[in-house]
């Protein structure tokens, strides 16, 4: 039997089911080889409007969904923060309602304060997915990194995954945790005491402060970016006193599985939490996780707009191309 | 009789007669349902080229004019005010050649001084598109409030129209007053003495100080968003004031007709211009006014370019979907 | 024979042959009908991706690739320097494998650092298009210039051209030298002694301190934007002086060739580097080059992207819309 999406929204990893997940999962391996394609394009959402809400800066997750969308042939509308209404002090609240009625079929917000996109999507019947707000989830990039792992080791179940960072304010664990926990993975969240809360223990984590303790057990180990601010925040006490701790290079790797797989939502501060030779060595599968960006947000964007099962059809034949001679 | 778009621009609604504005209105009507389908495109105009030259920041009506064209199938090009060859010296005719000799069919301008559009118009061959100059018009605007009337009262001719607040410096209420007056409406221009120019009278709108003694009579009262730095400007008093003395809220509303229609060009300042309840209630099509926007913006762009009655033939067919079956 | 396009990149004229130089200038021509065309479009690059990662401000060139590339049928991805990961610490081929790694076809760089292009080049395997790199070359301008002088001269062989002003930091002096220099036209540079490298002679060029001595020769003059801070840097005594001894006013075309043809990239400070009689007279073809530009553009991301001779076949036929009449 061929399951089906439901749910108007996309806010969390931790609302799905196993059976969503793994749905989603196989709808972004079913739109993977449509970037292989020498017509990047299927005509899925054609004359659908998707709004980017990007309400907090983002280069790569905006990047992606705007690839994702354009070539599942949507039309977009990319709302900036600057020009946005929201300085003639409209709410957040007015600011969806209105693009509700301009009949958008579905918005990507990110935003800085957690539960804004949940708090949108229960106002208005467009379908809103959540590109990240707060420190609350960022679900495409959880999806992401299912889909990578499922690819590159072929399951998830019973995989040791260790996430190692800052996982007390990192959308990006969050999201990861629910979803591997869910798919049946052993999370171990490692970091400085400061950065990991002690009460994901009672979800089902494992928590380590030590990463050469915890590191030779992992199967893969998703290494999050260090937001440098919070240095001066006194979460951590020096960039090298971190890097030295928490940060992987090819010593740390010695005790470490063969055949671990390493993986950073990006950009990576290279030689913090990854040494140049880790980020850009044979286990590493980073600039993959870019490439499956697309695959995964086409799968999302495909779902909550309505999509049954993996529409992967071409897009219309266009007339083939009568090449005309040129002489030299 | 057919009647046809002659016009190569659309600057205002002051110039136009009375059955180019009843042309305006019926291709709107025609373009609204192409919104409501599931493919929310028309191919009309395909491989065209429309310029968004927004001078002066706007997210409301970019969007509009964005989706109105992408709805079209029109090519967009966007000059942002920032990135603009404006700061390296060039005049704004200069811009505009340039730009018309990129071979654009149409340049919608937006500019901070009254009758840029116009001149600009007067110096290419492409069509001119006003999206609002100045204090001048807001011609689209107009437009999309005509067409909103038409909608919900299926009339304009004959209706008493209560425009309040700043007329003096709203081009959105100089565009309302020329569509309304040669629709046979009759206007009412009311806010303080600061901010309405009694010369008005003599174009045959009614002016009125007092929105107790107006607002029984309307059978449409259309907000005017207050810019708030008039405050400054000593042109109100204080906004307490002036929200007590032209603020729309239930208890004014206990006095007008049952179905007056309240509209606001958005964003609405609430509890200035209109209690919360006010602008939310049933009397309240102000997101209708941002729905029809589209489609009145397609008609313009579409009666620009030189299309003739309604075209809203769906675009090409693309072949049906193939569902892969996904096992869970 | 047919001559093929067999690189991956354009980073500038100066790599090129007479024979590359001559394949997309007979690419260009052969686009140049699609603009005028009422549907200016063709399918040739539908489904591939095009990033413009415009790392430099610019209004016309990133225009003009963008409306080349959509009347190719590309899908576009804009990177804006300021919105870009590059503050977040990236390196330029950070980005650059990261924009590969989402399987786009081409990647046009504009940079203030020369070399840029070609170091991005040869790290990933996106074909790369330089959109101006510091002082060295913008190749594109330099293929807009060859394609109109061959339009309104009939040839580039034997003639005189004479490029005026700034030519040390000019990088659109540097790429019309290479592509006027390999197809046999004899290049004189002009300017103030701080501005004419003297090693240009070395290669080819004519060198020349005074206009009135050069002016006379030419068959084609191309005058150069004067960047105004190059004053504050002592390179110029001043405006005046500077307008005096290197502008061209009608005074000075007295003594030039009947049919000389004026040049200029854009945008013109009139009254420095060109007299605003000559900008807008009759010998000027400044708004040809803007025109040729989409054109010459086209050539380029078709040619790269591995296209064969001139494709010119229109998009696909959508169904002829039928009019719905509309009563006044």
């Amino acid at each position: 039997m061929t399951p089906r999406w439901t749910k108007k929204d996309f806010l969390g990893l931790e609302e799905l089911t196993q059976e969503e997940l793994q749905l989603l999962i196989a709808q972004a391996k079913a739109f993977q080889e449509v970037s292989l394609r020498p017509i990047k394009k299927v005509p899925a959402l054609r004359g659908r409007t998707v709004v980017l809400c990007f309400l907090e800066p983002s280069t790569r997750t905006r990047a992606s969904f705007e690839l994702a969308a354009k070539r599942l042939s949507a039309d977009i509308l990319q709302i900036q923060p600057s020009s946005s209404s929201l300085v003639k002090g409209e709410t957040i609240l007015d600011t969806a309602r209105n693009i509700e009625a301009m009949q958008v079929d579905i918005l990507v917000i990110r935003h800085s304060t957690s539960g804004i996109p949940a708090l949108v999507a229960r106002s208005i019947q467009s379908s809103v997915i959540n590109a990240g707000d707060g420190s609350h989830e960022h679900p495409t990039q959880g999806l992401v990194d299912l889909f990578t792992i499922q690819e590159k080791k072929g399951r998830i179940a019973g995989l040791n995954v260790l996430i190692v960072g800052d996982i007390l304010h990192s959308r990006v664990a969050r999201s990861d945790f629910w979803g591997l926990s869910k798919l049946g993975a052993q999370v171990t969240l490692c970091g400085p005491p400061t950065l990991v809360p002690a009460q994901m223990e009672a979800l089902g984590a494992k928590i380590s402060y030590r990463l050469e303790e915890s590191l030779p057990q992992a199967d893969v180990v998703i290494a999050l970016r260090l937001q440098m601010e919070r240095q001066q925040e006194k979460f951590i006490p020096s960039l090298r006193e971190y890097s030295r701790l928490y940060g992987i290079d090819l010593e740390k790797l010695e005790k470490a599985k063969p055949d671990l797989l390493i993986m950073h939502p990006g950009p990576v501060n290279r030689g913090v939490e990854l040494s140049p030779e880790v980020a850009d060595g044979p286990r590493s599968v980073i600039l993959e996780q870019v490439t499956n960006g697309i695959a995964a947000r086409m799968a999302v964007l495909y779902l909550v707009a309505g999509g049954r099962a993996a529409d992967r059809s071409p897009v219309a034949p266009e007339p083939s191309p009568k090449p005309v001679e040129v002489d030299s």
